[in-house]
């Protein structure tokens, strides 16, 4: 299959028009008409050493139309299919929750809805991006939006130029799709992306991103789909390391991993998401020590116990020796330290000293 | 006391060096220092019809530093103040949590804390805003930051000019702090804040804000204080009509109800985030009739019903015929309609159909 990466809007269309020519030539020749597709769920997920993601197995199976069983999710899958050709033709896109609603409706001739529920239509559109090897975003469906970006890069977006320097306190809204932006003018040695408003809106207000050189992105805890392949763009065309700031705890961990290694959930687009190149520049149980930070810490709920037993199991950590004695580390601490404890040394000593050191030593956990 | 509303840096400080001073001619005289306060909570929050806002009543109490019941809240209360005028003086913003480990040292002498939870500082700032009569975002303490705008609309922040008609498919992420924006050049004719990121890209990437000179504002859910003040900014400065747009059901009057009579949590804030001219220009139970919904319908479940009651019985709406009558027979259809339903009649439907004729036959809820 041809790489779909940064396949222009007219290629997409054409895999979506071929996907119909497909199933109009099994009925021209009588045949019952069918979609093959990759088997999901856990059994046919696995992490992967040579790309360093998480991504879908070779198993496949097929959905026919002539098949009680299969005859609903079929035609869902072909309707999402439409709807996303008339999408892209017309260079529009919706919301996962609004291709519900364009899809509810009655077949003629019956009382059968073609949906009942949004979980369907979710479900449809996820075989089509596992079928068509083309993204959500690709197909111009898209999620809710969230967080905002600043930083010495001009980029292009639907006519606009966008200058990310001047953007006041607020920064740039990044969109649920960033595939069709431009970027013109890049003058940056490295990404941060950060899971708290409050430490974004602290290194903005400093201007850590001229004075470090840097793009400093945030959302509210997991980056969305949007700023994941933001970053693995910036990393892949613009050739900036990406590094994740988080708070010493294993949310934080989860938070890198999901950037890094890509989900379960979304193992068939980890090529598209994932970026195993990214960095852990958070808080490490040893920079509580470093900077003093003893006082702050704050006990383990049954909850963070749980988790990083979990995580601690993850294949993709047990392969690495420096992630497996941080997280005993953690276990043994039973405790958890926010980027915020850094207030307390001064308002802005993660600009002025924790982020340049970390840089400086290259203290990054891979 | 002056009107606080519109009050620059210098002048907000002098506030707190006041409240020092007077501390401090307290102590000289041999007095025990004491702080008056409004009573804070459900016996003294009210319904204002007159100003049509929910407000804080008269009765006040006095906090003494010399009385071991008051003395923690007094202390942890200066130090707020405290902390404020650092702030306010090098023009620097900090969050909620941060001012938490700002305020977290032991008092000399003493193994005691100044503060041992996060509640007590917010306490403590909720009490400096009423001692203060000026807003958290006033004093320099910021929230979360979250929604974006898109508008022609050139505003300038932070020595930034920012023009919103040029942000793409992104839009301006709107700051936790919305005081000190200016704006520059305004072409608009009223503002649409809604509660769906997915409704705002809808409205975005049909240029909404163009065809029908506007501004649109989302966040995800309640406005955020930052996009209350803004609104009611635009409204008081701008002298924009604002109206609000959401789903036809009982978490979307509720939206609308913070965002027009504020909320009783923060009441003693009202006067700077409530907007008692907003108009509800979300989907209304005749709409369900008049564009066809009604397949569309979704059953209530407990919750709704649950929050229904509640808020039939609030004063505010009790006191408006129409509200009443609209939550009747909401009440009665015992179902919700959503915003994004109108796509199954056409992508554009709401930019191309409804919103203009909301408009033209002025048919909002007020």
């Amino acid at each position: 299959m041809a790489d779909t990466t940064n396949m222009n809007r007219k290629k997409r269309a054409e895999i979506l028009v071929n996907m119909g020519n497909g199933i109009y030539k099994q009925i021209e020749k009588g045949e019952n008409p069918s979609l093959t597709l990759p088997v999901r769920g856990l059994s046919n997920v696995k992490y992967s050493k040579e790309s360093g993601m998480i991504t879908m197995g070779s198993n496949t199976a097929n959905r026919y139309f002539l098949n009680v069983g299969h005859v609903r999710k079929f035609i869902q899958t072909v309707s999402v299919a439409s709807i996303s050709k008339t999408l892209i033709d017309s260079d529009k896109h919706t919301s996962l929750r609004d291709v519900f609603y364009q899809m509810r409706r009655t077949i003629p001739g019956t009382n059968i809805d073609v949906v009942d529920e949004q979980t369907e239509t979710d479900k449809a559109i996820e075989d089509l991006e596992v079928i068509t090897d083309l993204t959500r975003e690709q197909l111009h469906i898209t999620a809710n939006q969230a967080g905002q970006v600043a930083g010495e890069v001009t980029i292009e977006d639907r006519g606009d130029t966008i200058d990310w320097s001047k953007m006041g306190s607020g920064g740039w809204a990044i969109p649920s799709t960033t595939e069709d932006i431009e970027f013109k003018k890049v003058n940056a040695k490295f990404v941060i992306y950060m899971e708290k408003q409050a430490i974004w809106q602290r290194l903005n207000e400093d201007k850590a991103w001229k004075k470090l050189n840097c793009i400093i992105i945030a959302s509210q805890g997991q980056a969305t789909r949007g700023i994941r392949r933001l970053l693995q763009r910036l990393y892949h065309e613009q050739h900036l390391p990406v590094y994740v700031l988080t708070d010493g705890d294993i949310w934080g961990v989860y938070i890198y991993s999901a950037i890094k290694f890509g989900s379960i959930a979304l193992a068939h687009v980890s090529e598209k998401l994932a970026l195993p190149e990214a960095k852990f520049m958070g808080l490490t149980m040893d920079d509580i020590e470093k900077y003093g930070l003893k006082r702050h810490l704050i006990k383990f709920k049954d909850v963070d116990i749980a988790r990083l037993k979990q995580i601690k199991n993850y294949e993709w950590f047990k392969n690495s020796k420096q992630w497996m004695a941080e997280l005993e580390k953690m276990e043994k601490l039973g405790a958890k330290v926010e980027l915020n404890a850094f207030t307390a040394k001064g308002l802005s000593f993660l600009t002025e000293h924790y982020l340049p050191e970390k840089l400086k030593e290259k203290n990054f956990l891979d």
